[in-house]
């Protein structure tokens, strides 16, 4: 099953150096979710030719305009071009009355539904499922109400072992319990074979948890704990910490350190202040606490 | 004194070709005026390597998104660089309900005053005035209120001619006079230089004008006559006369038509539906009807 997350934009609070507000795009199993939307995510979708009508969900994490100004641009650039098929938002409670003053003064009704979810940003909850994943928030400590964003595949079943199953002359009508973990009762025989002996554990589901914006926050590493990849915000070098406990914000440092505690698999980080044109000091920071740290940059596309 | 016209989005309602929305920026005498602020248009200020410091009115048309959605990115933008001079925004009045909103829900205090000027979009009027130039509102014809916006230098002082003033042995304290217009009374001599024999004309105002969506509409046509630069959307081509209609935009047959009428210096075209990749033909067809006619291309800057 694909899953695949691609950067479309990483800096914060204002464009710099050509890097455009936050917005990432994941696309698992062939389905696009789209998590922030800073201004100009749609030009960004254009220039990696991501086709935006195929987003059917979005996620807005706060309502700091570098994370959502692009979204009305989008609703209306999909609705000018035709779309149908409804799609679902998931934000802030505010977000709706954001969009509605605009569709509002702009007399523009949408032609396709807008299914608007608003998120609860004091506790963590199960938001969105489907057969392939399930989508839970994350409570942050930011400026303004703020949640990130845990992706989880659903458990795979397991691996049958046909070679076994011949073996033991199971019939076929049995492989489906064999794949739930059932074990086999052979009647005729008067014996029980062990689902152990039958398959083999399947690929461990993977997981992409988004974080931005937030202090240095341990309270959710019981929710990232072994992802494949954590997305962390690293606004600033750990030399300007007083700078980022002020704004609410988290360094290179603290973004590796959280990584390296929650054993993730990979560590990308991003949201960089417009002081920072070069940015290989903030992941040499990063790495100096855990090692497999990367940069969400522009059109960079990660494999879960 | 400077009068030039930087264009920074062409786009109609979507972005399309790397055309952005909407967005003009007027230099006159090294002060900036912003006309439009489609998405994205702080990244295109970037690109042209305006400092969107400059900038100190803001003129919008009309709340359609194209025209307006790029504005709380700059004003934040702007806020976070740390402006504190106030900024002069114009436009319609429910604009300031839409900016207030996602001031709030960002809890964002802007640094600088923010001074909303709610333009009426019933019946022309001065809307703004310096020593430099005034600038009028034009009623156009679209879907929801929209004005334009005349943009026209104050008449310059008379040229005075130097060597006929030695002649008469006027004093230089008479000189300011002379520029305005007045003639000179030689009390001693008993005798009267008119002003015509002191002075030559000054060079015309210049004036811009800036109209943007609208349905053909000759009722502004005594407001353009004559106008160095008009700009006048021209979003698709003749022969889709009848969606032009609908969608209460023009063609640009139809602007060049218009600018043959008012009789204008030169007229730029623009509001490409995103249905032209290719952007010849429109000039080519408003060129049959007026053939001074220019695109409107990113970067492009004109001489008024």
């Amino acid at each position: 099953m694909t899953f695949e997350l691609t950067i479309l934009g990483s800096s914060s609070a204002t464009p710099a150096f050509n890097r455009n507000p936050s917005a990432q795009l994941l696309n698992i199993n062939e389905k696009y979710y789209l998590i922030d939307c800073g201004e100009a995510t749609q030009n960004q979708l254009n220039r990696f030719r991501i086709r935006s009508h195929r987003i059917d969900h979005i996620f807005i994490t706060h309502l700091h305009g570098d994370h959502y100004l692009g979204l009305i641009g989008l609703l209306s650039s999909l609705h000018l071009a035709g779309r149908e098929k409804p799609l679902d938002v998931f934000g802030p409670p505010e977000l709706l009355e954001i969009i509605n003053i605009q569709l509002k003064y702009s007399q523009t009704t949408l032609r396709f539904e807008l299914l608007f979810h608003a998120i609860d940003a004091t506790q963590s909850a199960l938001i969105y499922e489907n057969n392939d994943i399930t989508v839970n928030t994350i409570i942050l400590n930011h400026r303004i109400p703020c949640t990130g964003f845990l992706f989880t595949e659903k458990p795979r079943k397991r691996k049958v072992n046909m070679e076994k199953v011949a073996e033991y002359g199971i019939p076929a009508e049995y492989i489906p319990l064999l794949k739930l973990g059932n074990d086999y009762e052979d009647v005729k025989q008067q014996r029980v074979i062990s689902n152990a002996e039958l398959t083999s554990s399947p690929i461990p589901p993977r997981s992409f948890a988004y974080c931005s914006d937030t202090l240095y926050n341990e309270s959710f590493l019981h929710q990232i704990k072994g992802v494949s990849i954590l997305y962390h915000e690293a606004t600033f070098l750990h030399e300007l910490l007083p700078r980022a406990e002020e704004t609410f914000h988290t360094t290179a440092l603290q973004a590796g350190q959280l990584a390296q505690k929650a054993e993730v698999g990979k560590l990308i980080i991003g949201h960089f202040s417009a002081r920072y044109k070069e940015l290989n000091t903030l992941l040499e920071e990063s790495k100096t606490a855990f090692d497999n740290s990367y940069l969400a940059i522009e059109g960079l596309r990660f494999t879960v």
